[in-house]
């Protein structure tokens, strides 16, 4: 099937794939005193006395802010609010899919790290989580830090964190796979942007030792040139020899190869060079850092991609709509690398028995996000 | 029935009066391939280069933001964002319920001017025309002047023009009921917030050319105390002759009493010194300036009010969902003073033979969205 051409058809029969549905009677003068005016200054005025009833007598409660700023948007880059609208409408309606909560995409019309904070703090009253997405780093890291701290509803950039949390699942069974443990694992993870460096703190969370990164002019490393802020205190808290080197280099003897950056970059012989029963998650999209078949011909023992077709299809969708299903349903006011690490460990969990060719739930099996969201409330 | 009670039941139960309902499938790997990705790079990337695009292939054309930032919500004042929730989600649903187009209600954390004219702005791209709502005076003037001018959507501050084109319309039919004409009817306008600027306006528009307004501080002229901007620049427009005096004063004579004001403030001879066939809209909520019975009792040919309760319902959601569905079916990226008289005109042919007790057509007879749209969308 061309995806393509059947999503340019979709849209334009749908304008757009979401509506609002009232849930209340609207037929009678009834329904209207009671949905709306006189009626409705009674709800108004209890939560005026007491803001929280907000989440018991709003939308609040149910609905998730999926916000973008347009700048770095699937594989296609900084093509601004309204042509990231798209990806935003399926987030949202992905939500009410696999978690049953409502979200809504607000796409804005700046890509400046202040404006995007206040314009964030200042819509949040009607919503009961933002969901950050397709923000370009480093602004990303800044901007989720600073709302996580400032705002009292939870707030996660999914492109760091849902994308870490399925990576950390998968890796937990691939290794159980190929018999190894995260703590000894010597893991490489390729791109240092928002989902490389999500990754590399949760697998340090987790328990990982022994993670390289790897941008475009190699292993990052204090002293290294092409530096910024992130990179260093990521490469001061993983590198602390101040080794250098290329991707090839770094990958010698590794057990994971985490790719979160560019096509094609990974070669056969690299992947030759890993340690056996290596395990190589490939996720750049949608061509990866090395194809599947390549990857496995040259030695690895589990291969992981972006893509819906191959085997082990690393979705954050697996993880988004459950995590935030936790946090609505607990009225916890943010997330913790706690609840990053029990989503990881509950969606393993989920495959009774990897094998090579999976290590990941489904998505369409469903029910991923109920498993997700009750992990997440349990160590709220 | 004791409408407070019941909407409290009703708001708890429903958690809120609306949800977002994906309008496409979600069932197989294709849909998810259709709807998300990879497919949905088409329409991102046709969007891109052509951002009018988004009105074709996103739900940008079809959904309206209702924005408020909680200062001036009902008759209770400035109860804040988190407490306007149930007021601008009522809005929201009668969008759909009325014209069928969709809308979400922001609830600001800021009530500075600045603030909001940046946060609107920076939300804007994802929809098709803005609905300010409840926001006091006099910042209301400047939000809706500056958004009007810096955004490329439609902004409607409804409750300057929702109720001014719905208190035209009905003085229009009064005033045949009474064989008077708007040119030479003298009126009386009680409030000068941003209702009552915004009937003033709209009159003067249509052909009036006796105004007085009136404040808590009787008639407003250019050198009495206690004005603002605002009130200025109005009285340098009706009140040339620098006329004051308290509302009593302002009534006499008068062919028509508007009051947007405060309960109770206009009493039986007050009316009786009006000219005959006084008309009275009487729209302070929930109890008007004069009850309707006392009015007519005191000799008023034709009352209204802003109560369900009473014929004559003057209610802004026979203007507004309509004003917005003819924009954004017309693509046009303003309102209008001619779209305004259009619309209150429309309205008033819509009661084909109007008498004391009928002047405005029924809500929930349905038809008057419809109607209003095409006449905006003739004057476009």
């Amino acid at each position: 099937m061309n995806y393509a051409e059947a999503s340019m058809k979709l849209h334009h029969e749908k304008r757009g794939k979401m509506e609002l549905a009232p849930t209340v009677s609207l037929e009678t003068r009834d329904d209207l005193s009671i949905a709306y005016t006189p009626g409705v200054a009674a709800p108004c005025e209890a939560i005026a006395k007491d803001k929280s009833l907000a989440y018991d007598l709003t939308i609040k409660g149910r609905f998730v802010a999926v916000v973008t700023d347009g700048s770095a948007v699937l594989g296609l880059g900084n093509i601004g609010p309204e042509a990231a609208m798209p990806v935003m409408e399926g987030k949202a309606i992905l939500y009410k899919k696999f978690a049953g909560i409502d979200a809504f995409p607000i796409c804005l019309a700046t890509q400046d790290t202040e404006a995007i904070i206040a314009t964030v703090k200042n819509i949040a009253p009607g919503f009961g989580a933002i969901h950050l997405e397709d923000i370009s780093a480093p602004r990303c890291f800044e901007i989720e830090d600073r709302l996580s701290r400032e705002l009292d509803v939870p707030v996660m950039h999914d492109d760091q964190h849902g994308t870490a949390v399925v990576v950390l699942a998968g890796i937990l069974n691939a290794l159980e796979v190929v018999g190894k443990s995260l703590e000894s694992a010597s893991v490489v993870i390729s791109g240092v942007g928002a989902a490389g460096i999500a990754t590399a703190n949760l697998l340090l969370e987790a328990g990982a030792t022994h993670i390289a990164m790897v941008d475009s002019k190699g292993i990052i490393a204090v002293e290294r040139d092409g530096m910024n802020d992130t990179k260093t205190k990521m490469a001061a808290r993983i590198n602390a020899e101040g080794r250098t080197g290329s991707l090839a280099e770094a990958m010698v003897g590794a057990d994971v190869f985490v790719g979160v950056s560019a096509p094609g970059i990974v070669t056969e012989e690299m992947v030759r060079a890993m340690a056996p029963g290596a395990i190589v998650f490939a996720m750049a999209n949608p061509t990866p850092e090395i194809m599947p078949d390549l990857a496995k011909a040259a030695g690895a023992a589990v291969v992981a991609t972006g893509r819906s077709d191959y085997s082990n299809q690393v979705n954050n969708v697996l993880a988004y709509p459950g995590m935030f299903l936790g946090v609505l349903e607990a009225r916890t006011p943010r997330f913790t690398n706690a609840m990053r690490i029990a989503s990881a460990r509950a969606l393993a969990a989920m495959v009774e028995e990897p094998t090579a060719e999976h290590i990941l739930p489904s998505l369409l099996e469903g029910g991923a996000a109920r498993i997700v969201a009750d992990a997440v409330k349990a160590v709220v």
